[in-house]
């Protein structure tokens, strides 16, 4: 995993998938490890009730989000966890500033929340559609730098991954979505319009990567054409976070801070 | 009225009543005329649905908020306003940060928005309570300029009043709540606590209005004490805010800007 802390980034230059030398059957095995530790560090977590954690992930269209959040919460207990997927915006939406209905959805304290996609979006697809200027943009970079920051503040670890497949591994797994009967559900009209467009996204993804990249929340841009290993990497940095919080079990259900 | 715009602000300075000379009669039926254009002007700034308005309303107990917001929008048509008072926050707000709350009534497209007490609450009584010290003010006042400028960045123009009563003014309508049965329903416990630390609070907004004052989104300092006055300066104020906007009505109802 590359943490995307230069000021201007070149996703061509960042790996697609795991070093050499790592196995997929010992990653594998470490994985299914990893999981049961994440189990208990968020069982303690959600007793405690005292911070919460905000889990981003983007990427390309058939980047895997969809997997890895299976592969890595899988052995968590639901009750603690929640998957908000942002889909094309409502009219109702619309009609308010592009941060509305992501606040909403913001974890409370004790919680997991995941986003499958999220705010970034204002500012990646709408940008290749010519609906966001580069000025409108930038407008947008503050924003949501300063509603990142609001959210640690209060408390929320803020965690953001972004899924860096390869354009030939996107290729074939978009293929796949219509050769595949069993992955026939994933395929969306517009696939292959936003797959021709891959030189736009991977530039908007940088120009995100170059702006909303401080060292207090920064980007993990994780090698994701091998299954097995992006859920290994994104489930590290997630043992990782928990760990620093370093919660206890409170004495009392009742010992809830205000 | 004064825009607090000067770096340090000291409110006992600023005018708690009408400028010598204005006549009671005189300004009442002004209102009466304003109050009709108001109604004409929103209904346009409605039908257009291309802006919002946020109207924030502040001040110390018995400055009058309740009073203003139907002397000043009983002639406008409720089905484009809406009112929300912010009261002590539930155990899920806590949960939270502080403008998660917030954020969920600030007004769709079309809509006037009057926030009774608001996210100023958060750097106001929490400060007097000792629930937020200095620093945790300094970061929630950069969070809260932020949020104002997401609003404003998204077409919605932001109008925050402070309703400036005189002590003496407070007092007399505080014992009114006891003394007059037509206004027991107001009386709250702790009224009594909260005029004794008038300093206390005084300072505080004095604070709000040294960081949180953009010239971008200044506070309006509103003589309060007496209703007749304080209600047309803010009818004043609307007005020129719903003018400044310059809605046109639509050729056709589903002409809705995205």
């Amino acid at each position: 995993m590359s943490s995307a802390t230069s000021s201007s980034l070149n996703l061509t230059k960042l790996p697609t998938r795991a070093p050499r030398g790592m196995q997929k059957e010992h990653i594998a095995a470490e994985l299914k490890r990893l999981r049961q530790e994440l189990a208990e560090l968020q069982n303690c977590f959600y007793a405690e009730n005292r911070h919460s954690l905000l889990i981003i992930l983007q990427g390309m269209d058939a980047s895997g989000k969809d997997g890895l959040i299976r592969r890595v919460f899988s052995g968590i207990n639901p009750q603690g966890v929640q998957v908000h997927a942002f889909k094309e915006p409502t009219d109702e939406e619309l009609a308010h500033d592009f941060l509305w209905r992501i606040h909403q959805h913001t974890p409370r304290r004790g919680m997991i929340q995941i986003f499958n996609r999220s705010h970034y979006e204002d500012v990646l697809i709408t940008r290749v559609l010519g609906l966001v200027n580069a000025e409108e943009a930038r407008r947008r970079f503050s924003a949501i730098n300063a509603f990142e920051k609001l959210l640690q503040q209060s408390g929320t670890t803020v965690l953001k991954f972004y899924l860096h497949v390869s354009q030939e591994e996107q290729l074939e797994r978009l293929t796949e979505r219509v050769t595949d009967p069993s992955k026939h559900w994933k395929y969306e009209a517009g696939d292959e319009q936003k797959a021709k467009q891959w030189p736009q996204y991977q530039a908007v993804y940088e120009d995100v990567f170059e702006h909303c990249n401080p060292a207090s929340c920064p980007w993990h841009i994780v090698p994701a054409d091998q299954n097995w290993y992006k859920a290994y990497v994104v489930a590290l940095a997630l043992r990782d976070a928990l760990l620093k919080l370093d919660s206890k079990y409170p004495e009392h259900k009742a010992d809830r801070p205000k």
